[in-house]
């Protein structure tokens, strides 16, 4: 199978497998499946499960033992932005180019179909042939997704982002809140995947520098983008996100020292796949991550 | 021991790892565990982990198998009492006679908190040594959990909830959300207790029908005791509830019918208690649950 064809066909299978997970309606009520299904169906880059799924591959392992878990992970993804863009976090009225969930359903349904995703998540895994299959294994996958979805992982990224919330904050801080809020969500997947293919040691300490090195330079990407999209688009110039009050990695270092760092931290990602032997697949995504447009 | 040493002994043991499972702080921004611990400790009957610790004791199991699973329980209760209270839901500033977490802490570290007590439940779970010690039987127990919180559970009876705002309500609409709402978690919690304590199905199937009456009884006696609190503290007249624009069981059909359906409900689920042996403690539990002041 070529790489591009094997892109294709993880985001077509993640895609067909999250299109039907949910129940279709409830007692008469479908407006909160259908929230959630808006907001998971609404175009995401699949990132996270993508790497589930190679990880468990590289590992020699069997994706179908993966997909339920690389779905939980989307879907864990997903509810973090519905609750991220509601009116008293960040405010965010679109979201892909398309209304955010509250705007399209309201707030309180958007909370409530936030809540319903996360809470899917560990169901729809917990109910997955690999956990009666392997209950050990997919346990001890289950505690990497919830440690870092919740309090140490993700949601204290993004307390600590609330708390920077017009002021400046040092590289340091924005260090530790991009791997928390962005970093801890990649590393379970990488993790999942590596856990679950039956991985070594060896392996999972590879798949966690992996993650961390990738999930810092998406973030910066990320960063980069929402100021080269704002100058091409509107023609604001380059550092006028320092009037949003949130400091970036290009409001404080510039673009240049920004897209540098990016490309370090890619490589030292790419360099830690080296324990897997069949990396190369993994290799071009990850380059091709670190170049992306959007 | 005596049956009201029993609850002594399982609130105290209950609170005691409720108090001490939180991590206390967070690379030094405290704030969000301070809310989960605020809400998580602020005086909750914890009749959902007593059932849990109950049932597993009646089908002969060791109750310390069981706690992680009942604190689990009770932080989802938490978290859903505090998404409930939001502006954007309920809109309640007070919770059991102290501020709502989002007065207290604001509205986003209570969103956040919400989040981070019910990814913690899993988390806390997954964790425990039983989860280790036997997977399988852990992860059945957390499927009934995930399975009971979500969309088809908790959640769906807060989408009928609010779908059923500001309209008149059937006997039928209530009572499918009152088992959803109340009801579902109730079961989670006995059912888990009996599935940790090695139950067999007969003792499974009495642990559902225990809690689907108790359920239900436990609405009732919340809804009747609404009314009778406003008319002993306000002097408002019975069913004055009706303008909250919210039907209850005391709205449609007086409080001496509420009160005989309580009653019946009640005795069915004491009735329910006949395939355990040692069943005398969660009798005249039950029937204090039944005629409870507050």
């Amino acid at each position: 199978m070529s790489k591009i064809d094997r892109l294709d066909e993880y985001i077509s299978v993640i895609n067909c497998e999250l299109s039907s997970c949910l129940p279709e309606c409830f007692y008469n009520e479908p407006i909160v499946t259908q929230a959630m299904q808006y907001s998971l169906m609404n175009g995401g880059k699949r990132i996270r499960p993508v790497l589930t799924l190679e990880f468990c591959r590289m590992c020699g392992g069997d994706i179908n033992n993966a997909l339920a878990f690389a779905c939980a992970i989307e879907m864990i993804h997903t509810y973090s932005l519905i609750h991220d863009d509601l009116p008293c976090m960040d405010n965010d009225e679109m979201r892909r180019g398309k209304p955010a969930c509250h705007v399209e359903f309201g707030e309180s349904y958007a909370l409530l179909a936030g809540d319903a995703l996360l809470t899917y998540a560990f169901e729809y895994a917990l109910k997955s042939d690999f956990m009666q299959k392997d209950p050990s294994c997919a346990a001890e996958a289950l505690r990497i997704l919830s440690t870092c979805s919740g309090i140490s992982g993700m949601i204290g990224g993004q307390v600590v982002d609330l708390k920077s919330e017009d002021k400046h904050v040092t590289i340091d801080t924005l260090r530790i809140m991009d791997s928390l809020k962005t970093g801890a969500l990649i590393k379970a997947a990488a993790l999942m995947g590596t856990v679950i293919g039956g991985g070594n040691n060896e392996q999972k300490q590879a798949a966690v520098q992996y993650a961390e090195n990738l999930g810092q330079a998406f973030q910066i990407v990320d960063d980069i983008l929402d100021v080269t999209a704002d100058e091409a688009t509107l023609g604001k110039p380059v550092g006028s996100d320092k009037e949003s009050g949130k400091s970036t990695y290009v409001s404080l270092l510039g673009l240049g020292q920004s897209q540098k760092i990016a490309d370090e931290l890619t490589n030292k990602a790419i360099e830690a796949l080296d324990v897997f032997e069949d990396n190369g697949f993994l290799i071009e995504l990850t380059k091709s991550l670190a170049s992306r447009k959007n």
